[in-house]
């Protein structure tokens, strides 16, 4: 505690209170509405969504551990459920030393085609709903510059 | 797959997406900067503050969960391993049936304030100085209206 922290305001404090609070409410709502009706979790579907976004539906399995931040030991033992389920499979790739591909399976595509329209219902009921277009162009500018921000400095 | 699915446009998915890759990334970097640099991990920190803002740093373990939309097994495990290391104590209430509180120890106490400066000016670094105070406007109206929604149909 010393005189230099540039504290956070009221506003500051209210705004970003809120943002986490909001964060963690949709993201425990979204994930008990998916676990209720379907096999898959928010993190499977986070997983799942980038990979169906990759070409091939494969990816480096650092290159998935980097683009969602995490750690490699919580990506390795979510793939390893995530294979034991059959929604992907890993590819060793020994020859050119940059580590195993993680790849979707039929399954895994079924898994979120499956999901895809309850989740969309459910994000709308739960925020998009509730957020005028206006917002939204606001919540996508601080979104995008924030994350670009963290892609030039990746400390 | 159905007709009747209100598929988002490209400006929602891409406000979605946005939202959510902001929270996955601005998540596991504060976790990493928090965690290189105290023993503190977000979620530990997210308890300590709803603990601190409590009356007498206490709550029932079960409001804890509904507070934080966690389930009540991850809130079990989550508060056995702080207890462990000393940050919390449970104490249990036998006669009233509404079980057991949760309650904030001197040493979770110091582990907070030891913690929040770094922290605070994370939150700066990474988010913060990048949003006008219009643009956090926007953001704390748009949390507070989503959260107040979902308070009012707890489904």
């Amino acid at each position: 505690m010393t005189e230099t922290v540039r504290w956070l305001t009221p506003e500051e404090q209210r705004a970003w209170r809120g943002f986490v609070r909001l964060h963690e409410r949709l993201g425990g709502r979204l994930g008990r509405l998916l676990q209720s009706e379907s096999k898959v979790s928010p993190a499977d579907y986070a997983v799942l969504v980038h990979l169906t976004d990759s070409p091939e539906g494969r990816q480096r399995h650092q290159d998935l551990a980097r683009a969602l931040e995490w750690e490699k030991s919580r990506m390795s033992h979510h793939i390893a459920r995530m294979a034991g389920r059959g929604m992907v499979v890993r590819e060793e790739c020994p020859e050119d030393g940059r580590g195993a591909f993680v790849v979707i399976t039929d399954a895994g595509r079924e898994a979120i085609e499956a999901a895809a329209p309850r989740h969309v219902e459910a994000v709308r009921e739960l925020f998009l709903d509730h957020v005028t277009p206006a917002e939204l162009r606001v919540l996508t500018e601080i979104s995008e510059r924030v994350i670009r921000r963290m892609d030039e400095d990746p400390s």
